[in-house]
């Protein structure tokens, strides 16, 4: 299964995308069925997964790169991306949070490829502007891996944002390991601080924001994973095993009908091999901890100084909101009016600042409306003001508490 | 062609409802082929110009109302009022203002019942809540007009409002006319006035609002605009003998029909019997000076001591905007929110004071809007302050212009 990586140094690293999250804060565009990183959202033809996919597989070679996402969303993202083999999507029965899908897809790459292959997680709903700056802190953080260290990349933060958790840079590291030179230790993480806080941390000039990218090596990883949550372990190892059978089941179809003298995918590509996985899923997955990677891995490894970090410096968002959005797209007009889709759907007098999505193909028009966010989705739509973007997630909520369970 | 009237005084009184303006300020949910007067806007389950004709049609009689609309409207208005009979549906080819629609309607009726009949204007669009009230008011105009003046009813100005035009009171006419205690000469006719002139109206008591309607013998209304605007009057004379002609042909096959033992109505429904309305419109409509009854009869009158005026007090509204329509619908919450159609459409966080009109079946959720107009219809959606309500005309027109004909 070897293969080529694009960029030289990353011969033996792996990039894991899970992909989870709905992106509540943007509804309705976003729904439970269909998330939003299955949305182009910088109208830039390309979904934020498909980017995502783009970005690593530049660097680490299209086999190199593997998806976490939930059993319901496999096909929508197996149609968006055709070029990921299906031995490379894991599908999740069930939601179990980042540390059972980072855990089962990195348990399964040690076993095809060996534990001491570097694995990388990224989110798949984030925007990364500066794709070299990007790479060499991937690169950075793949050699600090390689010294043993779980690895973040820590994003310069633009602003005193309360939506992010913070990292607290330690020392250097580039004595260590030269090939890594911005590498530091971990002083500690902190939760999403308040908004005095995060303005302090600022003014501190050693705090940078943690978007959840992870490096590190295999055997690191799942070392301290069956030390810590021996139960989690087990049961993604047992999974784990599983679907290395399926692999090994599907190698001898194929290896069967290469004898017989047949095209050996076509010979397997009617059959299901997941036998042994759905076995392991079955009587394994539904008792996972649910605990983000945070929790169970960063922040317990950094108090005993085992968390490293790269600093980010490339453009980095997580669209958290449709402020986000509006953040990232081109103004339309010189009145800073952003347009998420079709412009020639929205007509406009005195209206400035506003963000719209025109998804209906209905014709908005805006009179004399600032600042407003205006989602035209063809079951519902939404005005807000954008200062209140945050609170679309409690809007998405209240909508459930009232019964309007069909739009969510 | 004789019929009973319901309310006694009224036996010579014959109703014209003129039923043209789109009422472009409720775009988007009125449209140029679905003008305000098919809607509901009271969502009370009878359109405006159901609820005009009912009104009317309680005072006069079914068969003394008589409707004057656009040709591509018959068909909505019959669907509407299948009590109207065909005779009595005025079809204009073309717009040609009031003054056209008025004199046909009134034309055509001199030649059925005399001209000594009384017939009075009503818009098909406004809003009329004191039944008693606007019963007694036309009652005295009736007397009014019989004693040869053209007749208005000048609505109580509640407000100082710039967009109506205003009737200035004149003298008494209740001892030459004992059965309008009421009536008073108008003195004058003003324009749509500003701020501070509607202010300094109010503050004298003299002033009421002109809402266009208009009572008056069928004789002096014709004689007038034979004198004042004579090719207008001559055509209207010609259409009106086209339709008469109509008239007896019809008449002339149910005759025919009866010697022969047929059902004259069944004999006849088949055949089109508007030949010679066709052609005299056809020759003579398009012809026809465009101008407002106001400017052709009640102001130029008005000057030589020709027009009166009945006080209405009756709550009356012409809808004309969004605002409008809030101020007659009830609140559906303690933050005065309106909602016209279906509530549960309309979900609302730390929202008030909005008008929401759910047209498309559609989800609209609102979080922190406050004091806005939101109407959904299945092809437009207008986001707007209340506060410019007026101004969604001006907002049609830029469609307009931007080529976006297809929602106008």
């Amino acid at each position: 299964m070897k293969t080529m990586s694009v960029t030289s140094g990353f011969d033996d690293f792996y990039a894991i995308i899970p992909a989870g999250g709905v992106g509540t804060r943007l509804w309705p565009l976003s729904r439970q069925d269909k998330p939003k990183f299955l949305y182009d959202l910088l109208g830039q033809g390309r979904t934020l997964i498909q980017s995502t996919f783009d970005r690593l597989a530049a660097l680490a070679g299209v086999d190199h790169v593997c998806i976490s996402t939930g059993a319901h969303h496999v096909a929508a993202v197996r149609k968006q991306l055709p070029e990921i083999d299906d031995s490379r999507i894991f599908a999740e029965p069930s939601p179990r949070d980042s540390t059972a899908a980072i855990a089962l897809a990195t348990a399964v790459l040690a076993k095809r490829h060996g534990d001491q292959i570097i694995v990388g997680s990224f989110a798949a709903d984030h925007v990364i502007r500066g794709k070299a700056d990007f790479i060499e802190a991937v690169r950075q953080a793949v050699e600090t891996a390689r010294a043993g260290y779980v690895t973040t990349i820590g994003i310069a933060a633009s602003r005193p944002s309360t939506a992010f958790g913070y990292i607290h840079e330690g020392p250097s590291l580039a004595a260590e390991i030269p090939d890594a030179p911005d590498a530091h230790l971990v002083e500690r993480f902190v939760e999403k601080p308040d908004s005095a806080t995060a303005q302090a941390y600022l003014s501190t000039g050693e705090y940078r924001w943690n978007a959840g990218m992870f490096v590190m090596r295999a055997d690191v990883l799942l070392k301290h994973l069956h030390e810590s949550r021996p139960a989690l372990a087990e049961a993604i190892d047992r999974i784990a095993e599983g679907i290395v059978r399926d692999d090994e089941a599907l190698e001898e179809a194929m290896h069967d009908a290469r004898l017989e003298g047949k095209n050996p995918r076509e010979a397997v590509d009617a059959r299901d091999f997941h036998q042994f996985r759905d076995e392991a899923m079955s009587a394994n997955w539904y008792g996972i901890e649910k605990i983000a990677f945070d929790y169970s891995v960063a922040e317990p490894l950094s108090l005993s100084g085992g968390v490293a970090m790269i600093p980010g410096d490339f453009g980095w968002d997580d669209i958290g909101d449709f402020n986000s959005v509006a953040a990232l797209l081109p103004s339309v007009n010189e009145r800073n009016v952003k347009i998420l889709g079709d412009t020639d759907l929205v007509a406009m007098r005195d209206s400035a600042g506003d963000v719209v999505v025109p998804d209906a193909n209905r014709l908005i028009a805006l009179l004399g409306v600032n600042d407003m966010v205006v989602v035209d989705t063809p079951d519902a739509l939404l005005v807000a003001p954008r200062a209140r973007s945050q609170e679309v997630k409690a809007m998405v909520k209240y909508l459930s508490e009232i019964g309007h369970d069909e739009v969510l």
